[in-house]
């Protein structure tokens, strides 16, 4: 889109739609009649296999082998299993991610784990626009080891490898912001850290499945994320994370639940961390759930990533060009970068009556959310999202938004 | 069964089956033909009604809702509405329990809060025979705070009561013992704790749904339990938390995550705890889990607990009485009290090959456990178990149990 001239007309989206590489797979979903989803990164849609498969883990699993589920139906390596999928969704290898528990505990275990491997250095860098639930996790770790550890709030346009220094003992950001969808340079912001002596956090909430990532290529030292989110894994989904191979003998994350220990079933009076990533579990993990996120995370592998991203920035591209067409005196501020280096798989403008506004896009079927204080978000996910969705968006868009006084 | 003499034959248990008041709700369970099944307190069996109202949720809620589940359809107030229900099967008054996380997470925070709120204490009692996940959680937030705060491991034969001193600042028990059911007197133990200054966190994983409990009525400070064992929640389900009204306000856990927070949705840079028993939330729940447990604990809450506990003992001690009469020289030692007020819902003897016997009896459709070093453990769940499934079981039992060299 970038260097196209003329206004959009629906025909040329309707012509996206039928040379579209990834359209067949909007099949793979159950998408409610009439509504033009753009929340799927608050919340994925239902993947179509989902209910069918999570019915025969409910009757065939549970129902017919009881407790023997755990070891014949595999249930006790899903934790593993679905971390080796993931890995590959996020560019990490084999036996460096699991999922487990939230986000928020995940974060917890790993920041907790961080400041361990650098006991000389107080400080933890984040951002003040970082998701709330990091910033309080974080918080609520330092409020519990005082010592002197404290959190560093960088502002937005601040830089936050140039805040690193020699008493930062990690630097935690969400690597594509939940408001603005701006991205951060993943490569250059670590080795910068790294640099300084300092471990790199990384949250993949809104980047995981939405954006091509390469944890292993950018040397990722730590990450969490999320399963609800542009990985499907329905409401509540379980979380992830990921510590890079080099951490993980060393790694002692705090929750030491049976399941993370060498042998859980030996039942041994002292707690002896698993050899490997295993060590970063807790508990027994919730199957249904976890069959669940499955079924998201086998959809997300059958596309291609560079599709998805071209997909993704070209949805971004035309969004923003028809508001811009289409709600030109309208008010509406962008507030996610146009460049595509900089950009997730959202598009975000504010708008001084932006609650309103995104009350009534919703009562008209188009799902999109508001952010405080002023921000109508709006989610562009490749795996279902249609070309023509944009123009039926945007359409909505202008008529529910306020009549505006044009100055002369 | 007590002081009944004389052999027991089938004929008087198919009676006891007739008359049994609870009989009708085994079919509101999915058994599978032709097992017996005594491990409901390791993975209670599948709900009739849990697939049907899963795929309600899935298809109704997620699929047509999305992400307007979280506000039209309950889902955020499902961990105080679960705890609610809870609360009514554990003696606790409503707003002092939530369903969140998992046992051993719901442990390390209360652990946590309750060392604060005895800052000038520095030990934690529990069991050596303590479930290996509650004793491994403790030593990690040990590990994590120092301070010269240490944990003290007393004797299975020991009366925690009396272990309690000065320096105690809180009693971590698990009400009914995971190896042997042996049952604690919750009024007594939680009453001389508190007299002598400590605060008293019971682990119910053996007792919610298992016996009747009036965690107001002992003046309980902190519990934790398992929604997957007697609450047929489902492998992995959600757990539970309670925390007396009286230290609500003064709650510090540690997981400060936005959930607890006091207002989730207004995303303040600080984090600032929910008033009541909301703080103990972290992320956001797992609804599908969620949903899952709410069947089983609507299935707990139709039969009355006096009845419940009635038959629970009566299953006991018919098993007792069986297994005496049909192996009596097999070598199997009782190892759950015969006393009622000390037994919990499951029976279990020591043997020297408990190991290949409860192998065996696996593979003939009788399903218990084995745990170490050498115990048969049988749980005998009133819900769904059937008299003559005792009968049954022990029939099995003597036959896969080795001959023995009966000494002169």
């Amino acid at each position: 889109m970038q260097g196209t001239a003329g206004p959009i007309d629906r025909a040329a989206l309707e012509r996206l739609d039928r040379e579209d590489p990834l359209a067949h797979l909007r099949e793979e979903f159950n998408l409610p009649e009439g509504v033009v989803y753009l929340d799927g990164n608050s919340l994925g849609p239902l993947p179509r296999r989902t209910p069918e498969r999570l019915a025969r883990m409910l009757q065939e699993e549970w129902g017919r082998d009881l407790i023997r589920g755990w070891t014949e139906r595999g249930w006790l390596e899903l934790p593993l299993a679905l971390g080796d999928k993931l890995a590959r969704i996020i560019g990490a290898p084999a036996g460096t991610v699991v999922v487990s528990d939230t986000t928020s505990i995940n974060l917890f275990k790993l920041l907790t784990a961080a400041l361990r491997l650098c006991p000389d250095r107080r400080t933890i860098i984040t951002e003040a626009c970082n998701f709330p639930t990091d910033v309080y996790i974080a918080e609520g770790l330092l409020d519990l080891l005082g010592g002197g550890r404290r959190l560093v709030r960088i502002e937005a346009d601040e830089d936050p490898a140039e805040a690193v220094d020699d008493d930062t003992a990690v630097v935690m950001l969400t690597h594509v912001d939940y408001r603005s969808g701006r991205m951060h340079d993943m490569a250059r912001i670590t080795a910068a850290a790294q640099h300084r002596g300092a471990l790199m956090l990384w949250d993949l909430a809104h980047s995981a499945g939405a954006v091509p990532l390469d944890l292993g290529g950018c040397n990722v030292d730590l990450a969490v994320g999320c399963g609800y989110k542009y990985l499907n894994g329905g409401p509540g989904a379980p979380a992830f994370l990921y510590v890079a191979e080099r951490w993980q003998h060393e790694l002692n994350q705090p929750l030491w639940g049976w399941l993370g220990h060498a042998e859980p079933f030996a039942f041994e009076p002292r707690y002896r961390p698993a050899a490997g990533i295993g060590r970063a579990l807790c508990s027994s993990p919730p199957i249904a759930a976890m069959v669940a996120l499955e079924c998201g995370l086998d959809l997300m592998l059958q596309a291609d990533p560079a599709e998805l991203r071209r997909k993704s920035l070209a949805l971004g591209d035309h969004f923003i060009a028809l508001v811009e067409q289409e709600c030109a005196s309208a008010g509406l501020i962008l507030f996610t970068p146009r460049e595509h280096a900089r950009r997730g798989s959202q598009v975000c403008f504010r708008h001084p009556a932006a609650r309103p506004v995104m009350q009534a896009l919703i009562a008209r079927e188009v799902i999109g959310d508001f952010r405080e204080p002023d921000v109508l978000r709006f989610g562009l996910c490749p795996l279902y999202l249609r070309y023509t969705d944009l123009w039926d968006a945007v359409a909505v868009l202008r008529e529910v938004l306020p009549a505006r006084e044009v100055r002369p």
